[in-house]
């Protein structure tokens, strides 16, 4: 369903010949109304790609109402010359679709340093203009269009019914397989809603949605110069209230970020990480980030081996409050680890599946997050390091 | 020639059992003085081992004059258990040596969670102190006693001769090949010197060498709860002059360090990180060690991919002061990235051997540093996932 399950969106993607395989790569997301606002959340990597600087100059002038995107290429450490050519992507998408160049934002996604070839590119934008449409199709085809190494497209939808019967919808794509960390990931998402919300409002729904899912998708700690999450409402479908409009905003970000763990390169486990009992939510992010990115911990659950001495280790590097001598560890609901000592026998641990989690109660207080990761696998080395991505 | 070199020191190793290969696993230095003196770096983590607590608090009372340390158990996790074993190793210790417990620091490392087997340790301990002796075998001994997945002992050596012709001495063993990152890593070292240097002159050189050798060190960004740097010195070699004791202990750390990242757990390259430019030394060190630390640069070189862009991605998430469009970087000496953007041909990069060097400038001031570290590797998943350590 993608970008399109939500009224008042059209789609279009087209082969423009940047993937070498003949694919999808270059895809547009109309916003038709009747009352185009948006919302955005870009990375905080410092080198910050020329799409990434473009959109948010544009996000800024209030009146954005369309995306163009594509894969093959990040246009990224590529100078003026990169700069030139994200906005000529928008110019090109503007001129297909009857706008302006500033009401249009860029995402681009591939490998950093190259120039994009940009008569292949703006042939691949007029195509995709050409073939936009509402229809399920065309969100699918642009989700298809946005992918790297993903091994699925990714897309999501939600649907409320209003008390007078009518409804109101969201829906959105994502791309991202690698570099999945915080600040964001090598992600792009577009996210669309016929809700009638004003742009404070969106804004808000989108940063919350987006700093507890996104931003704690933590796969291999690599933070990407291209990362892009926007939300585009075109209205269609009415006002909404504003906590309603932000769970569903919420549950789209969650089930997208969600089909990202499930696809990170070479992972065979997905990993849960709770850490409760912290005196502010904030130290219980970095407490489970700290477990997230150890690389021995993440080989033993590769091994599948209860290993919880290494999430002590891990555990004992964050800022978070805690007494190191009463922490209690469950590894897939097994609490080998009491009082910061062995626990309930290691061999009782069980390994079903992909699905693991990795409960920590620190005893400092009433707060708890979640910070979802990958096991770290032979497979992730060979795919990043075979080739250049 | 390891921690014997130094004149005024005996060490002795035996096969206690801890090991289930039969090897050397428990070991013993002992200062014979005449003015024997102490000096410490331990690891930051808050979950720091039994030994490491008993170690803190006995360098605290200013009379260390013995060292006993142990493979095939880290005493970690232990709980008031582990307490009381580190207190009977040092008992043990001091007993065979005619020295009080509160003389005698305590080392342990291996698996975390586990009790030690204390009757074979201090049975081992009374066997390690009756062969030891100044002789370079005796200390040689020690070195293989404290490996754990080390392939090989680790040791070093520094003389320096006075103008009438006497010399003063820095010797060293070390054991570590993962978990090798600040703060410091899985990782015991002991130096011996026979300089008549006092408490606080010593720990200033101490803590100056680790700061820029153990520290740099960042293999795998995990860091251990046993780590420890003893650093004893006993006088026989008279007084040196602070800022060449300085410069010797530096030596020998830096030696030792190099050593540690050759034999890091399943590493193919060892990588020499330098940062330029930078606004201070702290900016240069954190900018170094945000790339060191990325799992796709590492992955990349592993490859032998010149993959410049994972460079620029990596030193984006740093808190660095630098302009995100005039970054250079060389790899092996190439500098494929000027002003952010491609420099030279990635086609002229060459790979020779396991030296990798990476060096960015930031032409931000005029503060330099340089962070080690190691590729990541099938082979480091394979080590870290196949059994517990």
């Amino acid at each position: 369903m993608s970008v399109t399950f939500a009224r008042g969106f059209r789609a279009g993607a087209a082969a423009a010949g940047l993937k070498s395989s003949g694919a999808l790569d270059v895809c547009v997301v109309a916003n038709d109304g009747p009352a185009p606002a948006a919302a955005a959340v870009f990375t905080s990597n410092k080198v910050s790609a020329a799409p990434v600087r473009w959109s948010q100059q544009v996000l800024g002038k209030g009146d954005l109402q369309a995306v163009v995107l594509n894969s093959g290429g990040a246009n990224a450490c590529t100078g003026q010359q990169g700069a030139d050519d994200a906005a000529e992507m928008a110019a090109a998408t503007a001129a297909a679709l009857g706008l302006d160049a500033a009401q249009v934002a860029v995402c681009s996604t591939g490998l950093i340093g190259l120039r994009l070839p940009m008569a292949k590119v703006c042939a691949g934008i007029a195509a995709a203009v050409s073939v936009a449409d509402a229809d399920d199709a065309s969100g699918t085809a642009a989700a298809l269009a946005i992918m790297t190494t993903d091994s699925v497209p990714k897309t999501a939808q939600f649907q409320a019914e209003r008390a007078d019967g009518t409804t109101w919808r969201v829906g959105g794509m994502a791309k991202g397989a690698g570099m999945l960390a915080p600040g964001l990931a090598t992600m792009l998402v577009v996210i669309t809603t016929d809700a009638n919300v004003d742009g404070v409002s969106m804004q808000a729904a989108l940063t919350g949605a987006c700093s507890r899912t996104f931003n704690r998708l933590d796969s291999d700690g690599c933070m990407s110069t291209n990362d892009t999450v926007l939300l585009l409402g075109s209205g269609a479908a009415g006002p909404v209230d504003a906590a309603d409009f932000a769970a569903g905003v919420h549950a789209v970000c969650q089930d997208l970020m969600r089909q990202l763990q499930h696809d990170a390169e070479g992972s065979s486990k997905d990993i849960a990480i709770t850490v409760s009992g912290a005196a502010s939510e904030e130290q219980a992010e970095a407490a489970a980030r700290a477990i997230a990115r150890s690389a021995l911990l993440k080989c033993a659950v590769h091994g599948e081996d209860p290993n919880w001495g290494r999430v002590l280790a891990a555990l004992g590097t964050s800022d978070a409050q805690f007494d190191p001598d009463r922490v209690d560890v469950a590894l897939n609901g097994v609490w080998v680890c009491r009082d910061s000592q062995a626990g309930e026998s290691r061999e009782r641990v069980t390994w079903p599946g992909r699905e693991v989690t990795i409960d920590v109660s620190l005893k400092a207080g009433e707060h708890a997050a979640t910070v979802w990761t990958n096991d770290l696998t032979a497979m992730y080395v060979h795919e990043n390091s075979a080739y250049s991505s």
